[in-house]
């Protein structure tokens, strides 16, 4: 546990360097950022590079005690370079250049800035690749922000016909896998294939799954060549790249692979505004983000990260740029910060140092005000750094890994196919999987985020949010887990290849769930259905006694004689139809529908004890997460909340009363 | 009546086929449609043509008992040709190439693609001409469809200046004709006039419609020339289209006029969610349509068909394209089947014989499920085929045509032009002419819907939605036709030429109709005003004494003194304001403005009535249809319905009880 | 005082012209403006020019006893003009160009249009310019309708660079006023920088402030030729632009400057339907127009015209081009035009004299029909003319010029800047004047608009809506006048280069204001904060006490012990959470936010209180204007309005009771 802190050198004048360097030490920082926008500065004209100013901002840095996260500039590439290669500008749905002006203005699959980021990142990684300042990397900074991933250049096209060529071998096979049979939209050649854009009505759904991949594929071996340079020129010195919350035009696994610290950037307030919230809901969270956002994040990027997970950007206090941008509460610097370390994060770095006065961001805060005063957040993050002492003073292992018993499996392919796929416009693949996340929060459980190809054994409960793909072994992988499974809508819909599995979905789950999903609807959101669980002891089926609502979905289930003939499953739940609702066979549970959050909670309660997991009712604004020997509680509502049979002397960090934005910390061998 | 299905022989192993075609006879289908996206496998290499698999294709249908309806595959060319003849897409009003990827990627003006289809069409035409289990054809599939009548290409901007040149004679007479003196839009050559698109603000309207105009007929030309090669090769078999509900870019009459067969494809649920119709009306009506969307569909195809329409795509279940796709309650494939047998349909052909587990449309709902089980519209079609058997049975004339005593007019045109020059920005025609067809529905009426030159002589109600343009001779065929004539408001509110008549609206009507619109107002949603009978009795014009309330338009109306002096006019309901809201001169109505739905009934009530026609109230849900000595009711409310003094012997299909999306079918000879 | 009208003779027969000057002159109208679109009339081929046709028209208004305002017609170049010179299209922000069809065709920065327009211009200049019946000009029509001031076209490009290297010298300078160090954006030459659009995410806001300055500027030196050709050629006659209500893409007082009359076009229905108002306000207004529309919009034309200022085109009754088009209340067009000369008005001029019949614009009522019958609005105008002759004859002042106690500060800047950098999506500047601007009226407020640099000596209340770049000499000019000064929040947030000032906001107010805004926070629609005054007496912070409510946005403010270590200020209201909401340094108010509209009314009213103003409660639909010796009140509501303590003798036109839509004019020598 550690804090750390972005800084911008290039933006201030030399003079306020050391001042900078030694408040940060003094505010308990131990890591700073820099340089991943600085490529103009560091090479100012074509090949001759300006070290100097750089030089003497990482000795400023190293001599005040501060360790360097490096990084590569290629975010910001300057525009004497798009002069001469044009080509690096991607190019947008509408067939037109995505301009220099701003930033991202590159394609990943453009040769030239392919050549160019080689350049670049190994004469920063030569220079500064063994400063003993330098204690990790960053590889560029948020792939995928603003949509950056999907190009649709004419270097992006020959390199995805050569995609397709190395997956398919044949046309005749790529043919066949598609289906361009409908339509006559068959291939001779793969030279005849174009970028799936700008279709008189929607392209092939399987051409743009697989564009999407390989669009996917370019950033990770995009970041697989910076990664190769620093390791060859700064051994033994982790990479990190930042990700940003839930820009999944890539797989974030795929880069997280080659990296050694997956981080993300946490903006509980920009991130509530921006996706996918109702009205009402952004309004009740506005100053405080919505209480499972950032946990959210933090265990999908702790799943995905060798070393512990950072938060390489913290939000300090108000942002730019969301539609809105509310100010946190006060407290909620410090909130966030502690969620961070519950959920096992290595560093919480602060974006940034000091506010800066001019460009796109200038209303975005900083620990301190462009007038170089101690803003709200940094005085939350002095409290953080005094308190980081006192929690590992107080537990030996209070920097555990952590590790949990429930799991719920997260894949981008998944969010690609159903964009590409909805059938309902508003299908929303991270909107369910973050419902099934924060049904299970509410309930005090501990969950470990986890990729489809993750190893399951020692889960006790595995939800898995609707999978239109289910890989050959994960039925089996899950068999032998013991756990209780849950299954979202629409899981084993799809084949990889975008089709419909021959034995009707659930596909490959019919082994263990003897299901076949003969119909199924989509439905608008002033659509709902009535639930009623079987042994509600309600006898009948009025709409007005439902246990509760399904939304946006239902899967027609019925018996499949075909399907792993002695298998049988029991209906739980059914629709006011009599359709059911939800089954079960064994450990393997079905959801026809996606559930109102009453009784989605509802239902993994029951499912819960089912796998003999204790859990607990917080409601919408408490949360509890375990790390080590600790347990730690935040109360995001607007009333304090009071622990229960707690010991005060095991308290570490606060009191059973938690205020309003307040944060607990005790010892977890005292029962709650 | 008969059945039929659209199906796909090269989707499937060949080794299905015989079965398929066994199953479809046993299920009680009598003609097959089939090829019509089937160019590629025609045609796979360019000039080499593979008729191998579809000679069988067609034989194995044949050899079942099966009549096939042969397609022309124009809707659908091949990568190869648009790579040959990159001119053949069209161009968006973005001015960009409409990309291959999906279908009807071809621009109605390009000579390159009238001369491949001349040639496919010629090859399928002469090959299948004579083939005996050939019976029909149809000519490409959905014109329109997907917004492709309008293309900006050059070769469109090259046609359009011959047709206005054919038109106008020379630029003068076009000047004059739009009126380009005003903002110095004057043309001193044919060849300075562009497409009316990407100007600075709205392009000028006459310019606008006459580039509808152009478009339209274009799509008239182009199956013109399929028409004339299918009848050269294959006579004696009648050839349709399939047009799509309400995509009425083209004018449907003027390619109808050249075909023997106006069919469409009916997607009841597709069409409720993607039409106008408010999100509550929407969620009303979810899984059954609106009871009159698919009658007024099978009113105006039957209206344009020299033989009887057909149904050519009947939704058989979910289907894939709308935002969102909920499944037909269970009996609605039945409803729907029988509704259109009422309205006068020869034939109702489902798509698809079996749904599709690959491509664009894989979650559209099928006959049969992709693991090829008869799905519930499967089952449900086989019921229908005996009770055919059975409506044949008790009535000779079953399969009658259909003359109803009330005419609605139903006219193309009026839509392009409302739409350039709509003045209320939801001023729309198709669902203006659909409220005043529902009203005649909701009282029991039968409906012809008509075009403008329709003849009229026979008919004793004749119903006239805002129809701007009114043709010379249309009063006089109203006139001696005998009918009580409603008018909508703007009806004669314009020329042909898209300007404001010399006398003011109502143009031409004022020789029987002495009215002045001397000014109108268009009104946004929240706002509506009070309409009050004056022979309602009520003492004021309070408007929480309203008898209706006006939406959308109103026209300001008064006495013209100079228009057929001898004629004059009573107002018989006012506005709030004192303005008449719905005046009459003799047989002649004429509604200022645009009324709520029970308003406008009990105003089609009134004047039915003085037109000698016997209505009965059915409210939203029940809706009786008549043909031949039957007369037939569907339920689509959530309610039974109970026939009144209707003899039990009279039943031939269903009960004096029907169930909630039941259908019952008498004799009509009983009363009702 | 007096009445004019636009007349389009090139549209109508020449056989009616003599009719409509004599039925002109009957109706009142004293001047008549034409020939604004006429260029293709009057040069119909290249270097040919028709003057013949017009020498008539001007002969027949002249010989009439009209005075014309001849126009130069450069807002719709003819289609043989664009076909020679391409490059006179404007760019769009797409890359493509906006095209022929519709009118102001024309990039600002085209070399070919400006030669093109000086030719026209000088034509026109020369052939009229000391013609005796042509009395004004106008120069080109409504500037910036349409978007159409900013081009992207390379020689808006080429120009700009010109003008960044004029505004900075060199590119070093330019970096640094812009901040370019942040993303790499830094420039090596000015060569180098292209227009703000298509970037990946949003452009550098200085970069884009300055195009929008450039483009402005553009505009007025487009304006100025065409100004400088007249003047030339037509001595003494005074030259008008008609600038449209709140167009705003240039800088109206910097075009204002180079003419004789500002004179801006009146459409109050189409501006409420087309503007913020929310729904329900423009049902409430719907046929009235908002009651502090066109006086807000006199008040800033009034404010920047060198004459008394025109309203050149005057709503007749419905027009065409809003998404809804009603028809303005009976007594309307009498009522607005009371109210421009009440603000001062120079001349009213109705657009125009007859409906025409054809193209675009058909729709757009006249004084006439298109039949040529006098129309509602042409009734009304006559008793506006025979109402004039009362008014001069009761107040020999009655044209007097109009100052106010009351100032409001209006700034082009600010809007756009608040466009580039909202920090808040529904941050509208415009809206913010408004709503300062209608307080002030419903206190019965007579106010003057005033630019930044204006002279602000003699007033004593000064209203400064939020004003982002502070001018340096502003603060002092505020000190000196004596004027209670009331500033939005936001003001002095910006430098003049778009970047936070060195100090914090509100920057060189903290001279006057010893405050620093050491955060901001915007807020969502659906979330208002409570304020309260702290004198109010309540005991606590309860919203449900609140005095009123905040919406959009809130600075952070505390005392800035740096700033002027003598002053200090009090805080009068403060949010729920105890920040300052309100806060005042001897003259100086402070607001932190906007607040709702009866909050800022009353707090409004506690300021002119202080200010020894008088003000009266007058709700939302009377209002009161003093032009010279006389009082007008307007009533904008559904019921009668009663004047209180007025000597019957002491009324000039109408009555002490003022009937809904009614105007009374008296001498001010009674008290109200």
């Amino acid at each position: 546990m550690r804090l750390g802190v972005c800084y911008y050198p290039e933006h201030w004048p030399e003079s306020m360097w050391e001042d900078d360097a030694r408040r940060m030490k003094a505010l308990g920082i131990e890591q700073v950022r820099i340089a991943e926008f600085a490529w103009s500065r560091i090479e100012p004209t074509p090949g001759e590079y300006d070290w100097g100013w750089l030089d003497r901002a990482i000795d400023v840095l190293g001599a005040a005690g501060l360790q360097v996260v490096m990084c590569t500039p290629t975010a910001t590439p300057p525009k004497w370079l798009i002069d001469r290669h044009p080509d690096i500008l991607p190019i947008g749905a509408d067939g037109r250049p995505r301009a220099f002006g701003s930033r991202r203005h590159y394609d990943f699959s453009s040769p030239s800035y392919f050549v160019a980021s080689e350049k670049i990142c190994t004469a920063v990684a030569e220079r500064y690749g063994k400063h003993p300042a330098v204690a990790y990397w960053q590889t560029d900074n948020e792939f995928g922000c603003h949509h950056t991933v999907v190009s649709y250049s004419p270097a992006a096209v020959g390199r995805f016909r050569e995609w397709l060529k190395a997956k398919y071998q044949t046309v005749d096979a790529l043919n066949r896998a598609w289906g361009t049979v409908f339509w006559s939209m068959e291939y001779r050649s793969f030279d005849e294939i174009d970028a799936p854009v700008a279709t008189v009505t929607e392209a092939h759904p399987s051409h743009r799954l697989d564009y999407r991949r390989f669009a996917s594929d370019e950033v990770a071996r995009y970041n697989r060549m910076q990664v190769e340079i620093i390791r060859a020129h700064s051994p033994g010195r982790p990479v990190a790249h930042n990700f940003m919350q839930l820009f999944t035009e890539f797989d974030h696994y795929k880069v997280a692979a080659d990296l050694d610290v997956a981080s993300w950037d946490s903006y509980p307030l920009g991130a509530l505004e921006e996706q996918w919230f109702a009205p009402d809901v952004k309004a009740r969270w506005l100053r405080s983000g919505h209480p499972d956002f950032a946990s959210f994040n933090h265990d999908v990027y702790r799943g995905m990260s060798k070393l512990p997970f950072w938060v390489m950007e913290q939000q300090p206090g108000p942002v730019n740029w969301a539609l809105w941008n509310p100010a946190p509460l006060p407290g909620m610097v410090r909130l966030w910060s502690w969620e961070a370390f519950a959920h096992g994060a290595g560093c919480v770095s602060y974006f940034r140092w000091r506010q800066a006065p001019f460009a796109q961001e200038q209303m975005h805060a900083g620990l301190n005000t462009p007038d170089n005063r101690l803003d709200v957040g940094g005085n939350e993050a002095a409290r953080v750094a005094d308190e980081i002492r006192t929690v590992l003073a107080a537990d030996a292992d209070a920097n555990a890994a952590i590790r949990s018993t429930v799991a719920l499996v997260y894949d981008y392919e998944a969010k690609w196919l159903f964009e590409i796929h909805p059938q309902g416009a508003d299908f929303h693949y991270p909107r369910f999987a973050f419902e099934y996340y924060t049904a299970l929060r509410a309930l005090g459980l501990d969950v470990d985020v986890v990729p489809v190809d993750a190893p399951l054994d020692g889960y006790r409960m595995i939800v898995v949010p609707p999978l239109p793909v289910v890989p050959d072994d994960l039925v089996a992988r899950l068999a032998s887990s013991g756990a209780q499974v849950v299954f979202g809508p629409r899981t084993g819909s799809k084949t990889a290849d975008l089709q419909i599995p021959a034995n009707l979905p659930p596909g490959a789950l019919a082994s263990v769930l003897p299901l076949r999903v003969w119909r199924v609807e989509s439905m608008r959101p002033n659509v709902t259905e009535a639930v009623r669980f079987n042994d509600s002891g309600k006898a009948n089926h009025e709409a007005s006694r439902a246990d509760g609502f399904a939304r946006h979905w239902r899967d027609f289930i019925e018996a499949d004689a075909d399907a792993n003939a002695g298998a049988s499953f029991d209906v739980l739940a059914q629709f006011a139809d009599g359709q059911p609702a939800y089954v079960r066979s064994g450990a393997f549970h079905y959801l026809a529908s996606l559930f109102d959050d009453a009784l989605t909670t509802r239902l993994f309660s029951r499912i819960a004890q089912q796998a003999g997991l204790e859990t607990m009712w917080l409601g919408d604004s408490v949360r509890f997460s375990r790390r080590g020997a600790l347990t730690y509680v935040f109360n995001y509502g607007d009333d304090a909340y009071t622990l229960g049979d707690i010991d005060e002397h095991s308290i570490v960090v606060g009191s059973r009363e938690i205020e309003p934005q307040g944060v607990t910390v005790y010892r977890s061998n005292v029962k709650t």
